[in-house]
């Protein structure tokens, strides 16, 4: 893509009001705009690495067997009374009424939806287990909103929802997605530490958070330092030394980028889901819950890359593979040059973001080390017919030809 | 997929109100179901073809130049008032508070927040022409949703705006959208027709909707049957003779699949959208807007693309390429042989829907027929090493060895 077509550029100004980096660079580069307070639109940039995100979990969830539906935004506000949380969810829902009078709760999470879609089809124990999700918006009527993309109003959600005849049947899918959560993070560019957590809302009777050691961090976690054990506090209170290890114990800021719980059978009670088992007893099925904030993610991933100058994308989620540079363009072979290498890179299927402005140096450099793209190509007066190469996480830049390039980018 | 995995299975029960053949075909077969009036989940088979038709277009926006974006649905109210459309929207907005007592429409179209971007980031002709799309939830408080996903209370839909600064640009983009619009029908398996329409809420200068013929259409058009020429009822009230060709025209009904509007400064002049000119002098920004409901889509496809027995998908919509039915599956070999077949067309890249319950012939035939996926191929202890091909839309089945069914769906 050529970034003179790209919208929008990227701006001077630092935005108000942004306590967290990632808030800062994804303005300022142009991945997201703010609406209203808590409220934010993904521009093309955001929406590009949004995507990949989605991309990385939907292949996960696909991976676990999972089947992808789609549940709607209006939730008649009966559904949330027989589980009782029409008045109770915290954050609270959003709640509106339609011209006949009749109440909905925007979603903020759908174990409402699923158990009542469940108990609809669900008859037998050969239906189970099964697994299902959705990625889609959730509201969140939240009293502050903070940290730009972190804590928002209104946000995408992957939630996955599971179904089973035995506990065992549970524990053992709970862990193949404690993994696939694993993966997950991984392939984002995220270390991250699972730690046994308060349920909240959700309720259920076990849970683990994932969470990302970032100073702008709400969250303080107990981590061991020696072996990355580590517990919320509400839930470790006592806790001094590492059981694993026996090390002492610290405290670190971390934001939660992922949530799954044993429901049990909190919701299928409530609500009255019911298989038919293989002895012929009607028994409550038992359930599971697991949610990604993609969002958060996307802002937690700069919280955790980025440098002075701005973002540096891991590469599995970058919004382009490479950002070429063009410099001194007003010389024709030059100009001629850098379109040879942009078409030749994208015939050979890399995604390139082509800075073509006529602009100084001093900008073009900036901008690309503030947009984060991990490969930078610039080709100038001064390079002739070779490329200099140099990875937004390194200083130093090395002077390619182009099929040296291809061997790097390999 | 196996079939005994995929949830839910078809239901005998034609659901109550159903007055339109998608609404039944659609829940029977179990594409989606109703969470409460207006109110539709995509089931696992729904969203595969929700997927598809996503895919189509979305790559028809990208082959425009169009930009993908995702757009808050909790707009403030202040943004509305701007357009004068807080309390004027038809069908009316859902409107809602937060816990600090402001107000928000939810979208159910986004020219204010487009525009609100928009006066945000173009400063100069430099920045134009662009086009800006999202694949994103609207909500609509209809008085009377019907006709299972035709008129719902929440959809999804494909909105594409685009901006220039001056009439003859948005015109060549119109003529762009309006081709690309006929490619997304014809790859969707639609025919439409193409007709001048009233632009309602969304105001503007001109606009065509596209109009699938359908019975169980609501919209009644001026059709002319020998050069397919249309026109909105409301339109062309005096007219009787096609401008075109001369031919008495006829009333159809149909359902409409798309619009497209010229905006002109509808938008950019109410809320303050300039661009500074070549000239150095201040214009406003002249606006189009195009939309696509999917759920609507999906389903006018089920009511142009069916029989008595069941849907008949496209095949580039289809939620399966093949459906492969195993009769006969306690007998070992035919068991051995489907399961081989399975394999190896997944292997080929072929999405297989396999049929692996223990139900009768009956049964699993009528299932294929209203699932609807255009090829069917069949394993039995009668078909021996060969397999049984049958397309949906055909009545004759040919048996085929496995090379000579890969050569015909090829």
């Amino acid at each position: 893509m050529l970034y003179t077509k790209l919208f929008p550029k990227t701006l001077r100004k630092i935005p108000k009001n942004a306590q967290v980096i990632s808030h800062r660079f994804l303005v300022q580069a142009g991945y997201i705009s703010q609406l209203s307070s808590g409220i934010w639109s993904l521009l093309p940039l955001g929406w590009r690495v949004y995507k990949k995100i989605e991309n990385i979990i939907r292949q996960e969830m696909n991976t676990l067997g999972a089947q992808e539906v789609f549940l709607p935004s209006l939730i008649p506000k009966e559904l949330w009374q027989e589980t009782r949380r029409w008045g109770t969810m915290d954050p609270p829902l959003f709640k509106l009424i339609d011209r006949h009078n009749k109440w909905y709760g925007l979603g903020s999470t759908h174990e409402e939806v699923i158990t009542d879609l469940i108990r609809k089809f669900i008859k037998s124990y050969t239906d189970l287990p099964l697994a299902l999700y959705q990625i889609q918006n959730k509201f969140r009527n939240e009293m502050r909103p903070t940290g730009g993309l972190l804590r928002t109003k209104e946000f995408v959600m992957k939630d996955l929802y599971s179904f089973h005849k035995s506990e065992d049947s549970l524990e053992k899918f709970y862990q193949k997605v404690y993994q696939s959560y694993k993966r997950i993070y991984r392939r984002c560019g995220l270390n991250v530490v699972a730690v046994e957590a308060l349920s909240g809302s959700i309720g259920g009777t076990f849970s683990h958070e994932f969470m990302a050691l970032a100073e702008s961090g709400e969250d303080k976690i107990l981590y061991c330092p020696k072996c990355g054990w580590g517990m919320n506090v509400e839930v470790g209170r006592n806790i001094k030394l590492c059981p694993k290890c026996g090390t002492k114990l610290e405290f670190k800021n971390s934001i939660e980028v992922g949530h799954i719980f044993k429901l049990g059978t909190n919701y299928s009670k409530k609500m009255g889901a019911y298989f038919m088992d293989k002895d012929g007893k009607k028994k409550l099925i038992i359930m599971g819950c697991y949610g990604i904030g993609l969002q958060r993610l996307l802002a937690t991933i700069v919280e955790v890359n980025h440098d002075e100058q701005g973002i540096i994308w891991p590469k599995n989620v970058s919004p382009f593979d490479i950002h070429l540079v063009g410099l001194n363009l007003k010389n024709k072979s030059v100009d001629i040059f850098a379109k040879s290498i942009y078409t030749k890179l994208e015939k050979k299927g890399f995604d390139v973001l082509y800075d073509d402005r006529d602009e100084s140096p001093g900008v073009k450099l900036k901008d690309a080390d503030l947009i984060g793209i991990p490969i930078r190509l610039l080709v100038s007066k001064k390079t002739k017919k070779k490329i200099e190469y140099k990875e937004r996480k390194n200083k130093k830049a090395k002077l390619l030809t182009f099929n040296q390039v291809i061997n790097y980018l390999k």
